[in-house]
């Protein structure tokens, strides 16, 4: 027979067992704390109405998208979930209570260059809340929260959620009287970590006119910094200038007035008044992520807040607030990197019942009474000889054995062997399954991440 | 602007949040099912190159698939989860230890007619063990038990698993002669409940030329029926004849022996020789699953046993067995026939706090406090009428409401009103956490299914 080579398409993740094990525990303990915080779970089709998903059209992301006709049926494959989210909430209009909060983890497909690092399938993990006309300034506030807690309890500790607010650049930039340029300026701005402040200048006056003092001012105003208390303060120096500027400034200060409240330390939380967030439709809080020894990689959870989720499909305002996290690429950094945790759980089974016997009428016995117990056990039914067995588990990194030789059988109990430890007892059915379950308490607990 | 009319494509299930929960808790409990027998979590790419996915080609399949051009490659969206398997273990070999057994719930997608209950894209949740050359039989035993313990374990008890084994079936109509039309008269056969023994009596003699006698015999001996031990009995009355038949029936032997022993009861399980599975590469164990009061819905989990994984890919032969079910379907099914556990939790939240003050820190405090002790909370941040606020909460089936009054503040207390008894307390903040504790475990651990 002619056979086709196996393969998997370049720039598609597909993980080993051991890994796909920490990537499921990652992205559980997401769906957990997006659920602490009320967010509810949703799911969306991969393929919508090219008419639907390409509402709004033009620009780098249709170039990558999926797209393709079925019978008479123009199709696209969703290349996000705000979209898809925008589709949901516009046509559930009157099924939903607002405000709707939603978590979606899902695939999203791009058709970018493959490279390294980039996926053309990835996972996102989003959350947002939707208002009908209008959304209180706290649920932004309520996001660094959640942040926090997500990467918290992922285990990654060193990281620092970066908050701007859109109407203050936007203000700051109309009292210099660059309001049509705040576009580029701020894209330009936004490379002062990169690039540094000369280079900035040069850009801000070579590239785009802006004149010597402006730049200047700009540059002044971008290098406020402080704690949170000092860059607010340092704000409110340029108070009474420009209303959207004012308005800003009102906002970022009640997103920060409750973060010790919702538990977030202020060393993992900066203002930072470089971030814009390269999207069009954000308007007034944004948000980034950065892991501080790993600045390089960039952020891995950003977003912030629009006025008009849905605009593209129906006349009702719905102003929302959502962050998102690249799940593939930031599994596959942490992994790439050597940050995920080596004792996380990697087995499929916390026990391989080995029966010594032809009989298996006390190996199926067991292995039911420890399912029933709430233990992954798994029996070893292949004919093979006993280093093979053992080697089996071993491979596996099943953490316990469990032999039943006619010994075993005979009296009702069967031999447990911890095979770190490389103790072995005899034990009743039950007393071995509690063993069992009060090893398994420590072992694998830990978390997905270690720095 | 002109706007899009938003629309999800036909055949795409999409859930509005109350269904969506109870979807996720049937998902979640297959998971956890799955995991008790020591199957691996694994996940494939949702796009393949057409080359890999189409390798076997032809029939009805490949006219369904989805399939389009993205530059220069060729590429299909998966259509089942066994193929992806298929090539997964393929490109992997020398990295995973056999058996391999891995479960996988997720999406796939076939361009069916549209029509109520069929779905374009649905999810599939499969289990299949992968032996490398060799596979004992009694992973073809243990299969029953995971069925039985995923449908119970749903809140089902009225279904029963039909099991056949392909050999007694191949071996019987070698016995006739009829090798050649064996196919043919199986498919026939299939049919004996829906159709009766009269007309597919007159099938195999009119159309198939099968003679009066031998018809005779293939139905009396589909009309085997009776305990495990009696069609054991009547079958064992055929051995000698033939080989295949005799091994099938040491098989069927052996798949039924150890039942108690892992859990199933009788009542759950019958050995049914009219089931034969269409797929071609089932050659042993058959499977099927119907649910007692509905036989109409057909199989709601169906597999078996083959002999040969990869062969497109691999000349490594790769036995294995393996069992699917038709989530989506299954789902729409249970809420179409009012078969889902009305009782099941479907709030996004357990506990809403609402702020009677302008001030927000105590109640981004409680809120941070319930969540650290793992109670949903969502705070209700919006300017609305104090009956509004209410009103939200139950809407959403929010079980508990916590009141934050300058009251309560100055006092260190909160008021926590069941929002179901109408019951109010005022509490400290841990002696509420508790409460609402307590009332969890009660509360939504109902099971998905209620008959």
């Amino acid at each position: 027979m002619d056979r086709i080579r196996p393969h998997t398409l370049s720039g598609f993740m597909e993980l080993l067992p051991e890994s796909q094990l920490k990537f499921e525990k990652i992205a559980d303990t997401l769906k957990r704390v997006y659920s602490l915080y009320g967010f509810t779970p949703l799911d969306t089709p991969v393929i919508e109405g090219s008419d639907v998903l390409l509402a709004k059209g033009g620009g780098e992301t249709e170039k990558q998208v999926y797209r393709f006709q079925k019978g008479d049926n123009d199709l696209a494959l969703r290349f996000d979930l705000t979209v898809p989210l925008a589709k949901y909430v516009a046509l559930h209009l009157n099924e939903l209570t607002f405000p709707f909060k939603r978590f979606q983890i899902g695939k999203v497909y791009r058709g970018e260059r493959a490279q390294r690092g980039r996926f053309r399938e990835f996972y996102q993990a989003d959350i947002d809340v939707i208002g009908d006309g209008k959304l209180s300034i706290y649920n932004e506030a309520e996001i660094p929260s959640v942040i926090y807690r997500a990467f918290t309890e992922l285990g990654l500790d060193r990281f620092v959620i970066r908050v701007n607010n859109r109407k203050i650049l936007t203000g700051f930039y109309a009292m210099l009287g660059l309001s049509e340029k705040s576009g580029d300026i701020m894209r330009t701005a936004d490379k002062l970590e990169k690039i540094g402040a000369d280079k900035v200048r040069a850009i801000l006056i070579d590239d785009l006119s802006v004149s010597s003092g402006d730049a200047d001012a700009i540059l002044a105003f971008m290098a406020i910094k402080g704690t949170n208390a000092e860059v607010l303060s340092a704000l409110e120096a340029y108070r009474g200038k420009n209303e959207v500027f004012d308005l800003g400034l009102t906002e970022l200060s009640a997103v920060t007035r409750y973060l010790a409240a919702f538990g977030v330390p202020e060393t993992n939380f900066a203002i930072d008044l470089t971030i814009a967030r390269g999207l069009d439709y954000y308007t007034g809080t944004v948000y980034e992520t950065m892991m501080l020894d790993h600045p390089e990689i960039g952020s891995i959870c950003s977003g912030g807040r629009y006025d008009n989720l849905a605009g593209y499909y129906t006349d009702r305002q719905l102003p929302g607030v959502g962050i998102s996290i690249g799940l593939t690429r930031l599994f596959f950094i942490l992994e790439d990197r050597g940050l995920l945790n080596p004792e996380l759980k990697s087995a499929p089974a916390d026990a391989l019942v080995i029966p010594m016997t032809d009989d298996l009428e006390a190996a199926a016995g067991i292995a039911t009474a420890f399912r029933g117990a709430g233990i992954r056990t798994e029996i070893y039914f292949e004919d093979k000889k006993f280093k093979q067995k053992i080697a089996y588990a071993s491979k596996l990194n099943i953490p316990f054995a469990v032999f039943l030789g006619e010994d075993e059988i005979k009296e009702g109990l069967v031999a447990l062997k911890d095979l770190e430890t490389g103790e072995q007892e005899k034990l009743t059915v039950s007393e071995a399954a509690a063993k069992v379950r009060s090893a398994l308490e420590k072992l694998g607990t830990g978390k997905p991440i270690r720095e």
